[in-house]
């Protein structure tokens, strides 16, 4: 992509109100902006992150038999009333319709998929199911002041399993659990992110979060160092210690909650008589888990782990572009052997944002700084018909023949 | 995909009470599923579908230079009471947050765009652009009786353009014009869908509507058998004759709008005082073009127009899959040779749905016709170590080698 084609800025300065890292890193660069609080747009740049992430999380969920379906933010309050979570639910939105009737934002579906799926379960036959979607939810937030680490419109990735037992449900867990491992392994904050006990509700002892462990993340976890899995501070306070290793010597870290896994057991299929009829003929209710994953979250996480004091640094498999090519100083030649470079990278399908603006070295090399592509190519007249090569995690240039540089891409990136 | 993964199953009937015809085919197919009254969930294979018609759409609108964005739903009071919109639009969904603050659930975006480009829109240097995104709006419609064709929530793709003077909106109007002709010929809907003159508000003197020509349409159009243009009902009865040729016999049709182009002029950028600086120096507000195409309705047109007693009739493009391969029997050496071929047709990537279910020839026949999916292979008994392939708008079937098979699909699918 042309640069002088991208209609977004980066700014010198955002206001001092914003206070979240995230927001203010995102929204410096033309990521995303915000039009109130807990409520943003996804720029072009922003969304083809968001793109991103969204693929590699559909990948893993279908890799794990995942059907993708999409269901409606606008749901009707009678479902929400057969658990009790019109009113227990605080933050859910709630509104009337002309025809007097009223209904909630979606804030998470179960109360959606258990009637749905009621309409397609018979028989054991018909189980395990795993169903999820990629879809827009609503919080009524009272604090929404982190960015896009607490929405009050999101986008979440949430996948429903059902079961005829406990075992089998059992089993697809830890299968969902190593599903999420993959899935921010790819993202770049694998190494960050610790599998988190954490309560289980009415049905199963506990549930498991992941929390990656940053500067100014809202959350509070402690790690044990040997087993590399930690405990949230609720649970802490009843159990002291590391339920593998028996190590009472966690350290305690700040982290942000980027997914969750969670045994519902029947409380969402019985009060909508999600049953199912097994081998012996009886009639039972179905099973149930949930695991969701926060897109938007996704990208707010990974911004506060990777960047450094010039801005950005996404890890390549997020990144908006694998490279940055800049063009700097107005020598015709220059022009066209960076205008061929880019043709050449375009036509070998390696994803480039050409800065051809004409504004100084200076502030294309301070943008390229802030937007964090992970490559950096530029080419100059002191370049002398070569290219410079920069990763924008290390500090080293590398000066490589332009005929080289698709190789190098190619095998690199 | 193997139809023993896949959670969704046709239905023998559904509720009399959905009278209209696309929604009946789509939830009798398992596409859909209504949650009510124009409130849909995509089921897997309806899902598949408006991706596919989501990305047709995608693609030509980027051709025209459009930079895809995603704004939320959830919008302040305050920016639709600067157009008076907040009092105006009936269809506006409103609520009220934790914070006691108002907002709309987003029915269409200039509300929201014309603040977010006042932020990088500053001189004719940043002239034009074109925004757009694809996301989910809100409408408070009293009669969505309709399905697909009127929701109360639905997918659009809204572009919105901006510009320096009349001239250059009108020469990216008819580009947009083109672009949507295209779009619809690639939906399988071309010949049946005519460019169709409106009423442009207080700005320009028309707008246009593209109108799809079928039984059950909720508009009406009158069609000049000549040009092949159309002037809508409401125009009609001012105009009376074709605006090109003058012809005074048009057809009267019911249709569908699938889309429409709109000069919106200052409308939109004068409240938010979304000006630039000419080249003279002197501020002026942006002028700005405005071009919707519903992806949900464009899904559910489609349906309607291409459907016949037994189901439905995809359109190859929008196709939920290319291929239905039919296992008929329980023979043990012809099911292997089906799964050879499902794997054969997977490793080519060309998209296949595998009926591998255990139910009777008679239904798995029945549920293609249903499911609509182009082109047909069975390999039974019958057909003896061939493939007998049929595609779903044609009659005749031809018994080809299973060697030919993947050629046959490559060159035609």
């Amino acid at each position: 992509m042309l640069q002088t084609q991208l209609f977004t800025k980066t700014r010198k300065e955002i206001s001092a109100d914003e206070k979240s890292l995230n927001a203010r890193l995102l929204i410096k660069s033309g990521y995303i902006d915000k039009l109130m609080a807990g409520v943003f747009t996804y720029l072009p740049l922003g969304l083809r992150v968001l793109k991103k992430i969204e693929n590699i999380v559909r990948e893993e969920i279908n890799l794990i038999g995942g059907q993708e379906i999409l269901m409606p933010a606008l749901t009707p309050k009678e479902y929400w009333d057969q658990t009790g979570r019109w009113q227990n639910f605080d933050a859910l939105f709630k509104l009337r319709g002309i025809d007097s009737r009223e209904y909630a934002l979606g804030a998470t579906h179960e109360e959606i998929i258990s009637p749905l799926l009621k309409k397609f379960i018979l028989s054991y036959k018909d189980l395990p199911l795993y169903v999820y979607q990629i879809q827009d939810k609503f919080r009524n937030e009272p604090r929404a002041k982190s960015g896009l680490l607490r929405g009050r419109e999101f986008l979440m990735k949430d996948l429903y399993s059902f079961h005829s037992d406990d075992e089998d449900l059992d089993t697809y867990y830890y299968k969902s659990l190593k599903a999420y491992k993959k899935i921010f392994d790819r993202c770049g904050i694998g190494s960050k992110t610790f599998v988190t006990l954490a309560s289980g509700g009415s049905f199963s002892k506990y549930s498991h979060e992941f929390q990656t462990v940053t500067e100014f993340g809202e959350d509070t976890i402690f790690l044990c160092t040997k087993c590399k899995e930690a405990i949230n501070k609720e649970l802490f306070s009843e159990l002291n210690r590391c339920q593998i290793c028996g190590n009472d010597r966690l350290e305690e870290k700040k982290s942000i909650e980027v997914g969750n896994i969670f045994k519902l057991g029947v409380k969402y299929s019985t009060p909508f008589n999600l049953n199912f009829v097994d081998k012996d003929g009886r009639e039972k209710p179905v099973v149930m888990g949930c695991y969701g994953i926060g897109i938007g979250r996704l990208m707010g996480t990974i911004a506060e782990v990777w960047h450094d004091e010039n801005g950005l640094v996404w890890p390549e498999a997020v990144a908006p572009f694998k490279v940055h090519l800049l063009l700097l100083g107005s020598d015709k030649d220059v022009k066209k052997s960076a205008e061929a470079v880019y043709k050449k990278l375009v036509e070998e399908n390696i994803e480039v944002l050409f800065d051809d603006r004409d504004v100084s070295a200076g502030e294309k090399l301070n943008d390229a700084d802030l937007l964090g592509i992970p490559q950096r190519a530029v080419i100059s007249k002191k370049t002398g018909g070569k290219v410079a090569l920069k990763a924008r995690n290390e500090k080293k240039e590398k000066i490589v023949k332009i005929s080289e540089l698709i190789k190098i891409y190619k095998d690199n990136v």
